[in-house]
């Protein structure tokens, strides 16, 4: 991945999920909150959405695996080179196994959103767990690296490792809008700090290269992270405000039907989850 | 910010918000635990204030931000230096960044206290932010210092991360007067260890000078630091102690009148925020 | 302990805990959920289950412990070697202590689950403290050992420390299948990795050596830690999901009988520890 | 402080207060056990015992503070030599300073115990930071001294900070037993490692002295740690055990009186800090 192309890549990923977490927990956020009017929509749709998400990660985590093992240079599943005896291709193995967990955070997402079995609750600490392996792979990742590569990668492990904390605490606090939201700025900020990274290590042409060992770029850096979270809350609290207020707007339209006694089982339902 | 001013400013700046803040929910609790008498003012004063003192900070924090810039010395916004190709006086854009998360926090604040949309506890959790921010670029301060430099601002951090940490928990108590307290004593001694870091590092004319690499410096300052502390948890104390007095003596003066009922639906306001 | 067979062991026995758990965990979890049918059994035998489990991990702790001693070539209860003025088989007491702590916790589960007068939460406290205990003293046990030595056993603290923590959990969030389940896979992944580190330090005849100083072993074993996970995470959901299905399957076959009237005083022991 | 007796009287002044709490603790849970016998007593016994206990801590604390600046070699309140140019006896300065915090702590119990209007948790709260205070001062204690030595005062380190933490956890489960007996046995660990330390770094005579650079002496302390540890915990089980006993028993023989109704305001004021 030693490439602008291989931190770009992963960096539009996460600031799509960044995004798109914003505009699912504003929704779902402000449909509870107007509870008696889109009470039914509500319900059924998170269920769906879930499973969509879930499948839709699955998809990415199995054709990533499948890309980093089939690309040209790649393993092609060979781990050991009995020949010139060393490990081959660790880094496609690598990503390979950060993408294993995301998968099976996203199995299991699945099961626990249509079967009704298992607690809910596992689909947050399956992906903390994900999320967790991510950043302990980063982090023995840097070993024997140049210092300004070290500090980039040191900032964006504080990124993940939040982000893990972040998710790890909502096992316990789920539907916390809160620890939601700042799940979806650490999120974005993963995101677009992985573009950074991908200037700053492998700048393109047309970009100027950086020195390594000046200790003013570490100290920019540093600043310039700051900037990246400060972007990702303004971005997460713009998408918060124009979806309650879509939410709002649209619900003084819509004459609000009264069709809660219809639906005994399903809200039992949700308040047992509630809980 | 290498001089003594530097240093006393934001000094006296944490030393007011501390007084003041100790003052503020030293007065919160006392009119909640006399619910019935002063029940009227608190909850409309209560808002009003949080409004004024966001709106002061962030009013500060623009200011702030503006002078870091634009001081004679300063960086007038320009960031790089393209024909010396150095970062130009990273320092003001650092401390301008610190500032940022101040006033993102106080509109956040602002926000919350005059819109009902938004989840209250989120002027906590983006407080909790502002202090880690700032906290997070001291720490990244620090490199390639002496040994005493180093040293009393690495005590600093004790102060502002104990900080944050203590309004992240606010985050999930809410109105708890310990943790309340408790953030005022750190904030006082972030505030009064600023001024002490001032007279070591950059002695005013007239006091001596401190040997940087002395070992006893190093222990009589980590002392120090603990005196800071008691005074602060001193200062708190006495704050609380005269709030509480005047607020039970001024009620038995005043005659209690019943107008609970005609305040119902603020009541529930209040009941509501409470969880 | 430096051979294979001392790295076999401990590793065999941990994976053992770790099936049994997760059998027991499901299958209390599975009976809960159905607590209209199976109310009776599962009350009984879980008090018996938990008070044999104890018994065998005392049993455990009391043959490991005479073991360590008195192997032929232990101490034999002979702690200083007066004559050569060096410690005598310090090994053999380390481990000796680790059982130790792993008796005093079984010794306190019998007398919770036994007697009615201590609170039933000693159980999982005392289990922390050992489980702590066992970490710490691996972790002084490092000093000075080579690059990947210490790698292997670092990453083992991971999770053992992380295992202490979620029983620690356990104390304040009794019955939680979510920690339940993680401490499982966590305890399945130490003992994997037991057997790894077997492999990898003290291959047997026919394996072949590890370069001790290779970066790229360092790397290898870091990512192969993680499969060693997402396996124990594979073996608690496959037992998990049987011994649901299982539960479930039975429960239709029997006849529900209405019994619950007889039982109340044991209901409300029930009840009474939920809390 | 550089002397045997210098760490005994601490360790027992540790030890006598750790058995005490484990009594009192003890007592307390048994009388909350049974409420309906002995409410009577309890609640009054609860108070001035409080009371009692901080007003005997401050006591000591304030001749702690007198004797370490009074005794002929002490620094008689002078704080820094100008003639030499250097600070004056330190490390009695520095106890005082940790004397100052627990007197502080106990200052507060007494005015939360005898006044009603500061929350009650305060107690725990103040006393969780001078205890962590101990703490942060040994920690910068350490600097420049050997490796025993250093390793001797680390192990102390983890009782402290446990502590420290146990106590703080206190301030949000007030009167969960667990929580109080593994404070009981983190401080008899703190007193009966203090001995040890004494021991281990001042031999009296008669006794072996130890090898400072030794790794064998290392390892062994690392493992007698935990054995006091071990010892600890056993302690505290007598404890609890006999109070536990003791209070049944005298239960059995005396008539159980109905007296709850006149009681009134005081079983209204334990519910109320129950809260």
């Amino acid at each position: 991945m030693g490439n602008f192309k291989g931190h770009a890549l992963p960096g539009s990923f996460f600031l799509i999920v960044g995004l798109w977490w914003s505009v699912k927990f504003s929704l779902w956020h402000a449909s509870r909150r107007n509870k008696n009017a889109c009470h039914l929509a509500s319900k059924i749709t998170y269920r769906r959405l879930e499973v969509i998400e879930a499948s839709v990660i699955l998809l990415f985590a199995l054709v990533g695996m499948l890309a980093e093992q089939f690309v040209p240079d790649g393993p092609h599943l060979k781990l050991y080179n009995y020949e010139d005896k060393h490990w081959d291709h660790l880094m496609n193995w690598q990503h390979a196994t950060m993408y294993l967990f995301f998968g099976i955070s996203a199995a299991v997402s699945i099961t626990v959103h249509t079967m009704g079995v298992v607690p809910i609750a596992f689909d947050r600490l399956l992906l903390a767990i994900a999320v967790f392996v991510e950043g302990f792979l980063f982090y023995y990742h840097l070993h024997g690296r140049l210092m300004l590569d070290v500090h980039v990668h040191q900032l964006l492990l504080f990124a993940i490792f939040g982000g893990a904390l972040t998710i790890f605490l909502e096992v316990f606090f789920r539907g916390n809008i809160l620890l939601e939201l700042l799940r979806c700025s650490l999120c974005l900020l993963q995101g677009s700090w992985f573009w950074q990274i991908g200037f700053v290590l492998y700048p393109p042409s047309g970009f100027p290269e950086w020195d390594n060992m000046d200790h003013n770029n570490m100290m920019f850096i540093t600043m310039c992270y700051c900037w990246h979270f400060a972007f990702a809350l303004l971005t997460v609290a713009v998408n918060f405000t124009i979806v309650s207020w879509l939410v709002q707007t649209k619900l003084k339209k819509t004459p609000q039907l009264e069709m809660g006694l219809l639906k005994t089982k399903e809200r039992e339902e949700e308040s047992e989850e509630d809980l």
